[in-house]
């Protein structure tokens, strides 16, 4: 950590900045400059970070050396961590193809939608029980009936299952029946809900915050890691943008870099990203070409009577179709997608 | 609200959007124009907007009329609504002046702010005691001891306390000390935490999310008010911006838009907006000169000790400074600082 | 076009909304819903938009319904267009691939980037000669000589060559010497220097601002085409976002968004997207799947003497390795690299 | 200038920097942390600005330590500088007040308008003859003869004018007409425009880009006076945010921001910045109790026909009412309003 002095402090300064520093256990290091003084802290900077050394009279700019997370830096772990969803990988060259509506609806529906999913490739379904809702008057979800009929529905076609998790007090009903969860964009940074799904042992699809910055969405990935639970995926799913003729602005260059800063799988969510379905098909392919570990896309077979996001989901043939194309981009990039189970619809016949 | 449909929108999709308005109970009024058809829905627009319009074949887009808060809205509430936090009135020409340190420290320095702060005309005190730290491996404030302390210095000074609500587990405990629950920047659209202060009896200071809309905070509102508690201050500190020159940009004409919009109050807090203790004092004036109904300020009596957020918080002076000059703006737009109780130090020593 | 007037719009502002839209020669059709009068205007949107319709007493909102733009639509002209640049095609399933130095500099220096990046595939050669540069201390290009070394880099290897255009007063020299005429990001708004280059007959590669919607970028399109100038290809480079982890935010779902709006070829600029060399390659190959027409790279042999823009320069072995894999990403989504004059080494030596 | 060096960096890049640093002409100074060691640059940090540092391999980041600007620098200035148009000053507590259309209009209007916003108390007028407009079929102003009606009607109420600025090859043109030149948004890094103004001896008014950081704000403001013209008012009126129900995001704190680190004056135009009347006022009232040295505001006597920007344009009576407000606001801050030759509407009348 560099302490940059303001070019009027005083000499009575600068030594009360190195007694303050020394005092808090660091060496410092003086390094004046032509018209600067700079202090540099020697010492662990994960202690030094705590210290509000900015509001050292004197002190005019604080910068750190390292990144402020340990378990999720590459650093700590160089080769890329490989999450496993039931018998699906995620990371290391494997694609999570995760696929399924926004809301969990009634069991035949969530049938065909599962099966139509599976026969195209994906490999882990989707549905929202518990719902959080811009409106209060809004569909909330189905709550504990939707949970099972997510995971039967899922079963059946041998996908695992992603639900979210939005309450502290439902986090141990859910783990009963899904093979991961997922913590929603609102609440990246509900650092209660992310100490709770740190304590199960269940994988966790952490989405990007709508304002948050790379190193906020590594910092509560951290929150997660911190608490023993190693399995996080991230996920990027558009943030905040100027030009609201995308639903979100899709940030691409963001998947490159958690790639060189982390060892953490991370996938790409066009669908909230983009908010428009003829957007979705090029934008799932960009991020299987920019370096992504799998794609997540809603799916509804009627998206006009469709209990939440109507608006954004693929159709069933839309997502095979783009499924076709994105194998021609995953082999490109020298990727695969990971089939658990069965990769072919006689199988997937028998199973149900 | 408005259907835009296709310029090749055929005839078999408008009659297709025309029955699917219809069978939702609503009246659907064509108007052909030299390019595009459009189609006003007659009805509620509370129920049209719960219905994925959008997503039905041929409809380019869809526009609402209505704003989709009811409760929020001043069209429900024409007067300007006032909330009262223990004797302290915010709102129609009340301003709330809250003020203390990030989190809630060791006793005797939360009365030496508390007394300091009181002296200087604020008229609630605050301290976090349940913090929500970007990083883990931060000071997650003191807990229920954290909770005592901050009512005993406010009731030694003759203030009413607020201090922040992370989990909805907690709620029922902090109701206990605290005259008002804050909901913080990150928390606004935790909509399970929402619920449960909306099911409390205490005033709720609810802080716009960094990347939240105006329209997006009023629907937070609307959540709290949904569940029967009236009493909802809103709070603007600062969004997102692309100028890291300061920690967040303050959006000071979203507080003139939402006194437009609604009838609940709003404060401005310089603190989390700027970061930056030079400009939190011209930045106040210019909330109270643009209509808030309080200002919420971070003080400390020694910063570069603070358990958090030192960097950004004034000294004592500093904030009594600011309290002068604010009085005269106040004037100007015709407001005044509520007191509680006391005035004048002879009294707050009285109370010690 | 459709006014939406006031929930308390009177009769009387409603009866004037209706003549004065018949007064500017327009339909006026009425749609009273539950809540809200809906005027729909008939008659050609492109002159009511001149119009100040939402300063009308009663008037809350205006909706337009068509695009504001002509010559850019993909309406005018559904098929692709093709922008020829010397041989070179892009647009219509032709990559145009611009390589070279952010700056021109000496002539050896030229010659070797333009002969390792013609090698590895490029096929249209870079450099600027005026510079538009943040600070007036910093090198602001060689000029006129710039511009001739650029040319003659050019002619030996094969290439034809873009350079940026900052002045209008410079417009006619440059034309001398370039094959395509660059407008920055800085100037797309510069509605005068647009003007100017509408009214040559050379390829213009117009930039996206920094906050510049897709709908400001097809506008200044817009401004060219209407001068006469077909020959316009947009490029997305980033825009500005909240996240100083990357130089700009780039923005690739607008490519996808553009392509569906309008028949103009579109190429993205990873190099100015993010400004960090490791993060290039992969957002490269992203902006091909997402169905970008070509890819503009920054490529220096020696970063750290570079004039301008050396940190965010790909070395020349970097760029051979992108162009390998950028191959195959081309190839999934049906396109290819044209290859004016030349494509193998061999031909190349015997230019020189 | 700090160099951060990688964590990996090698010995023999750690003397590769060092050796290209004193190639450069300073001295370097290494200090050796826990984790990375970090180099200080000794020297003049405005040469070292200009090499690329960054490209040096070894180097992870480069942290300057003063700002790139000098002339606009409080540091080299410390008072506050007052800039004269015509009569009227603006800075060190001379409020300059800027009223008029957006477009210069017929002469009856024009003088009608500067009569009422005379009265009133506005003390220089404006209007656009030159008109930067997103549409190439919009409105693009009178032209010369706009200048003309502009001074006229100018001179007849006694007050200086200002007019935008968009063609380096009219710059000749206008200082003829005009007291003041504007610099528009748009053209904030037009830097071809901004040296040929700083070559006159008018004032200029700079405003921000809409999405220039406060840096690149008085980096521009260098262009203009490292020309010899040191009379620069910049002006915020508002940068791009992610909210549309304003029109652009009014950013105060950056003009709290601005009187920290330069001496020159800063207005607001709180026209631009919300693009609602209503939203006018009190963003007005903001501004001034911030600390902004005068107000800009766009006022027409029937918006409704107006040639642009009708629908932000305050009313006569608006205006009068809001700077019967702003005076009281202007007080509490100890600002006065600058009044050029006449006070009172008798003289005016006489002037007639």
């Amino acid at each position: 950590m560099i302490l940059i002095l303001r070019s009027d402090a005083t000499s009575e300064q600068v030594d009360h900045v190195v007694k303050h520093v020394e005092s808090l256990g660091f060496a410092a290091h003086l390094s004046k400059g032509t018209h600067r003084t700079i202090v540099g802290i020697i010492g662990e900077e994960d202690e030094a970070r705590n210290a509000p050394l900015k509001a050292i009279p004197g002190v005019a700019d604080v910068v750190p050396v390292m990144p402020p997370y340990k378990l999720a830096s590459r650093d700590a772990h160089p080769q890329d961590s490989i999450v496993e969803v039931g018998d699906c990988k995620i990371g290391g060259g494997h694609l999570g193809m995760i696929a399924g509506p926004c809301s969990v609806e009634e069991p035949e529906r969530m049938d065909r939608i599962a099966e139509s999913v599976r026969k195209s490739g994906a490999n882990i379904f989707r549905g929202g029980a518990f719902k959080p809702r811009t409106s209060p008057y809004a569909f909330q979800g189905l709550g504990e009936d939707g949970l099972k009929i997510l995971r039967d529905s899922g079963q059946k076609y041998g996908m695992p299952v992603v639900t979210e998790v939005t309450d502290p007090r439902n986090v141990e009903l859910i783990v009963k029946y899904a093979d991961m969860l997922q913590i929603g964009a609102r609440n990246m940074q509900n650092f209660v809900l992310l100490t709770e799904v740190g304590k199960t042992n269940k994988p966790v699809l952490l989405k990007r915050g709508m304002s948050a910055t790379v190193n906020d969405l590594l910092m509560s990935a951290e929150y997660i890691l911190s608490q023993g639970n190693s399995q996080v995926v991230l996920c990027e799913r558009g943030v905040k943008g100027f030009d609201n003729a995308t639903r979100n602005l899709y940030d691409l260059a963001s998947v490159a870099l958690v790639k060189t800063l982390s060892h953490l799988p991370i996938m790409v969510d066009p669908s909230h990203a983009t908010g428009r379905p003829e957007l979705i098909p090029p934008c799932a392919l960009a991020g299987v070409a920019v370096g992504a570990d799998g794609v997540h896309i809603e799916v509804h077979d009627c998206p006009e009577v469709a209990k939440s996001d109507g608006p954004q989901a693929l159709l069933p043939d839309q997502y095979h179709d783009l499924m076709e194309q994105l194998r021609g981009v995953a082999q490109a990039v020298n990727k695969k997608i990971a089939c658990p189970q069965v990769t072919d619809s006689a199988t997937i016949e028998s199973n149900i």
